[in-house]
Parts: C-alpha cells; sequence; structure tokens
C-alpha cells in the first residue's frame, strides 16, 4: 500500500494524480496494466524522474500479473521493454526497471509460484516508493544546511512531491528549510511549454506556504539583476559521472544566468538519478517533444500555422556551472568526477 | 491616407489592427476619438514602440477635432496628456506627442482656423507615419551588411511591421537582408507573457519566406550551445544617452546568453527611440503589467489561486552587451555615450 498526492498503489491498481490537469482539476487515472503505466509516462499523466521510477515499478508488477500463467523471462523482458520505451532522457526509469527485473531473474531461477513471485515484486516496488520518500527527506535535509536564513530562490519546472512518490527533491530542500524555521522566498518559472512551474510547484509551494511569486521564464535574469536572488534550485533527469545534468528545457539558460549574477546553482537528486555508465552529458538522449506543445497552451493555439517548432524536452547544465549537487548520502562538490566516483565507492 | 497592415487613416478614422487577436483572426478597430486611441494603446490592440508613437501622433489630430470649438493650448495638453498615459517605458510616445505638440503651439500662434489647424496637424501625422517607414528601410539597409550570406537569428517580441507604421525595425533588417539575397534562418522566442514572437513574428517571417523556428524563451540558451547562431536582433523601447537598451522583458537574459556563447548582440531603434534626455537605463521606467498576462494564456487559466506575480513588461541590456545599434542614420559602435552624442549632434 502506497497513498500519496502523486501516486496510490493498492497491490493491483495504480491510481496516478492527472497532472495535466493540475492545479484546477484533482483527478486519478487509474491503471491495472503495464500498458496503461507505460501511457501514462509517455503522455505525462506523471511525470518527474523518480515519480516515473516508481511508476514503472508497479507498472513492472502489473506486467508480472499479467503473465502469471506463463511468468517467464521473455514475457518479463517484454513488460520491461514497454515501460522503458517510453521516455528516453530520466534515468530513474531506467534504475528502476533493471531493479526490478534483476529482482525478478534472482526469484524467478528460486522456482517460486508464480503468485509468490508477484509477491515478492510487489515488495520491491513498495520498496521503491518507499525509499524514495525516505531518500527526499534526507536530501531536504542535507540541502537545506546551504540556504541562509531567510533566503530567496528561483525554481524551475517542478522537483516537488509531484515529481517524486512524496516531498520531493528540489521542493524537498525548501520543505526541509521551512522545517529548520528557515524563511523561504520563492520566484518561480513558469517552466513552457508544460508549464509544470505554474501549474505544479506554484501550487505545492503555496500549500507549504511559502511566499511565491509567478514569473515568465524569461524574466528570470532581470529577477537576478533587479532582486536579491541566493540560489537557483532545481532537480534532475540524468547526471553522468562527471556531474553534467540534464533537467527540464531551460535549466540551462537559467543556470547561465545564475553564474553571471553571482547565484548559486543547486541541483537536487537521489543517487539513483547519477548514471555512472556516462562519462558526460553529450552521451545523455535528450528526448524531443510534439511540436503542440509549443504551438498550443493547454489546448489553444497561439502560432501560425506552418512555422517550424523545436522542442527538446531537457537540456544539459555542463559540471562546472553547479556548485553543489545535493543527494540522500550528502551534498557533492565540484569536481564531482572525484565526489560522485567516492561515493559509488563507498555505496 | 496611410494604409498598411497595422494601420489605416483616412483623416477621421484610424483603424489598427487588433494584435491580441493575431494571427487567428484579421480584425480591425476604428476609432474616431483620442480617447479610443489611448484606450488602443493600453490594451495593447496596437503595441511596438515607432508603432505605438505614429498611432498617438493621429490619436492627438483626432483630439484637435474634437476641440475644434474651442482649439486651446489647455485643451490640446488634455489630449496629449491622455494619449501619454498610457504606457511608460517606449520613448516614441512621448517623442511622436511632443513633435505634435509643438506643431500644434507653432500654427497656433500664426491665428490660423481651427480647420486649417487640425489640417496641418494631420499632416505632420502623417509626416510621422511616413517617415516611419522610410527611415525602417533605411536601417534595413545598414543592418543587413552586418549579416553574412547564410544567417542564423534568433528574434524576440515583435519588431516587425506590427511594432512600426510598416516594414519593421528588427524584422526590417531580416527583410532588407533577404532584398540582398541573402539566406536567413530565424529562431524565434515565442515571448511570453504576451507571445508576440510566436504570434506575430513567425506570423511576418514566414509572409517573408524566412525559414522560421518557433522556440520557447527558455530554449534559447540551449539552441546556442548546440546550433550555429550568429546573432540575436531585437528592437527597443527606449535606449539611454549611453546605449543602455529598455526592450521587450527577456531580451536582457536573451542578450546575456549570447554574451556567453559569442553570439552577436543587435538592436535596431530609430533615432525617435533614443532619449538623449536620460543618462543611463537605470532612469527608465519600467512599466509592470497585469498579474493576468502571467496567470492566464489567452484566456486560459494555468496558475493555481493566490499565487503572487512579478509582471515587469520590459527590461533593460546594458550598453556593454550591445554589439551594434542600427539606425536611419547608420550603425553605432560601443562605447555608444559617444557614437549616440556624435550622431545627435549632426541631426
Amino acid at each position: 500500500m502506497i497513498s500519496t498526492i502523486t501516486m496510490k498503489w493498492n497491490g493491483s491498481t495504480l491510481e496516478l494524480i492527472d497532472q495535466r490537469k493540475l492545479p484546477h482539476v484533482e483527478e486519478y487515472v487509474k491503471c491495472q496494466t503495464s500498458e496503461c503505466v507505460a501511457k501514462a509516462i509517455k503522455d505525462m499523466i506523471v511525470r518527474g524522474a523518480p515519480a516515473i521510477g516508481a511508476s514503472a515499478a508497479f507498472g513492472y508488477v502489473l506486467g508480472a500479473m499479467e503473465n502469471e500463467k506463463d511468468l517467464s523471462v521473455a514475457k518479463m523482458e517484454e513488460v520491461k521493454e514497454r515501460l522503458a520505451n517510453t521516455r528516453p532522457t530520466a534515468v530513474n526509469l531506467f534504475w528502476a526497471l533493471k531493479r526490478m527485473h534483476s529482482k525478478f531473474l534472482e526469484i524467478h531461477s528460486q522456482s517460486k509460484s508464480a503468485k509468490e513471485i508477484v509477491s515478492l515484486l510487489n515488495d520491491e516496488a513498495e520498496k521503491i516508493a518507499r525509499e524514495d520518500i525516505e531518500v527526499n527527506k534526507r536530501m531536504g535535509n542535507y540541502g537545506q544546511e546551504l540556504f541562509p536564513q531567510d533566503v530567496t530562490v528561483i525554481t524551475h519546472c517542478n522537483a516537488g512531491a509531484l515529481a517524486t512518490v512524496d516531498y520531493g527533491t528540489a521542493v524537498g530542500v525548501i520543505h526541509a528549510a521551512l522545517d529548520h524555521g528557515k524563511t523561504v522566498h520563492a520566484f518561480v518559472d513558469e517552466t513552457r511549454p508544460y508549464l509544470q512551474g505554474a501549474r505544479l510547484t506554484a501550487w505545492e509551494l503555496l500549500k507549504l506556504g511559502v511566499d511565491t511569486t509567478l514569473i515568465c521564464d524569461n524574466m528570470a535574469g532581470w529577477v537576478m539583476k533587479t532582486r536579491k536572488v541566493d540560489a537557483i534550485i532545481v532537480g534532475a533527469d540524468r547526471i553522468a559521472a562527471n556531474g553534467d545534468t540534464a533537467n527540464k528545457i531551460g535549466t540551462y539558460s537559467l543556470a547561465s544566468l545564475a553564474k553571471k549574477h553571482g547565484v548559486k546553482v543547486y541541483v537536487a537528486a537521489p543517487l539513483s538519478t547519477i548514471d555512472v555508465s556516462i562519462k558526460n552529458g553529450s552521451e545523455i538522449p535528450i528526448e524531443e517533444r510534439s511540436h503542440e506543445e509549443v504551438t498550443h497552451v493547454q489546448g489553444v493555439k497561439i502560432a501560425p500555422d506552418g512555422v517550424k517548432v523545436y522542442n527538446p524536452a531537457f537540456d544539459v547544465t555542463d559540471a562546472d556551472m553547479i556548485d553543489a549537487i545535493i543527494t540522500e548520502k550528502g551534498v557533492l562538490r565540484y569536481p564531482y568526477v572525484k565526489s560522485i566516483k567516492k561515493l559509488f565507492e563507498q555505496k
């Protein structure tokens, strides 16, 4: 049993809050098949690297249930592929599926019954989900130490409770700062094209009681120039072994502007977001999404017919632009090639 | 008689294309009073510094017609104030009104009939409008020399035919480059909150036959990092004596990113945009517009209730970030405090 705002799992149904409809409508989509979960990830009903990872784990359990009569390695590899072929950039998706599949291979070789296997897979998926919340709280505690008593941050996209099973990564750090009695002012980038900032982060921060000011993405530089901003704090979709960080499109621009204005750049991400198999950001595949996300806003057309569109969903911020990467094992500092290596050796 | 896409003037009615409805609906708003023109400027039916200037000039003529029975200096000062108290940043508005009012004071002292005065004011307003087109074409010719044979630019907001009486400032330079047989590729910033890029510039560039790619504002940095971009080219709402340039919000961020990536920053603006009465950008009043422009897109709500909003309509790009200011008298180079001074001494 898992029950958070982002997702509810009762052992056979995964309910996902439809993040496309927030903040105006709070509606859950019910999935009882792995195909349904794959579609929910692809269509961004659920989004945010850690939330995608946990959803995929539950989708994998549903895939095992669908195949209870013939629970073969081949069938479960199909399930894994179905869930993996949804979004290419966030590595937590592949990390969670790999963990579930390894568990399956391990217990499958122990000649257990299909029922027992499904039950053990269910335990593993719930463990992933519970660990995510734990990890976020630990990250929050480490991260908030970087904030002064009265802090002004700029956020981009949504790295909040909704991007995770609960509590959030970047928003988790803000949450922890509040719990430590700090005062937080947040400028929230609306984050075109999908408006996760305006729709999701503003909604979450208001609920937390943060002094929240919405801005358009192109205002961030002017805010940094004319107001006191201490830090930008963002999540991540994949971090390479050298610290290069893929995150929502616009993060690179925002971080570039932060460096110009002496504003700190903080990334909050669990170890499951770090992909030590790739050396640097140039190896991270960047998803390009549909043109309609740019030519339309919430279904309303804003551009003329026939215009070409470029719609990368992510960009990569260079490691040397990042002042700290906040993880559940502590705060990493540049050069990350060393600090990440050390962390994974300890693991 | 003036008849362009932006505005039509027949001596008693000013028709303004409703730029809030473009590109989907091409509808003209008819104004027969100075009050109507003031409202059209305030509500952004007409926008763009030079277009606002010319509209205000015609509004001033309508104001004179309204007061034909008592064409006093006091009455015309009221008209001037009504039209001036609409938008604070673009200086062309005040420049055009000052020119109209000086003309009025000059002919008013010559004991002419009200009819004659109105007729002479009409001539002056039409002259302002015709000069604007001429000036833009000259600017285009000077500006296009800065472009290589095959050029890739990023545009922000709309500094096109629609922002002027006709031809455009920044888009005028692109237009002239095409006329000189050059190939132009343009990435068009959508330009939140008002989406002048997506709605107006993309529409104009497609009509000109430019290879036009729409992007969200937060993608510009990533485009500069991963593609070959030669220059950003923008218009201006007010340029201080030292070259500091107020332009649509987001220009400062875009220019900052351009400097980081070795991309040229070009501003195209007529002399009427240069306000030599102010030393630097800190003296330029920055208009803040309604929260609804940010919390809603084309009438659709995208943010939760209760969120605060910061909505500056303009920002100021420092003179030392600008590689060239293109005017109708030639291309100015940094330090502008010298090149602008020289230009105004020649005038």
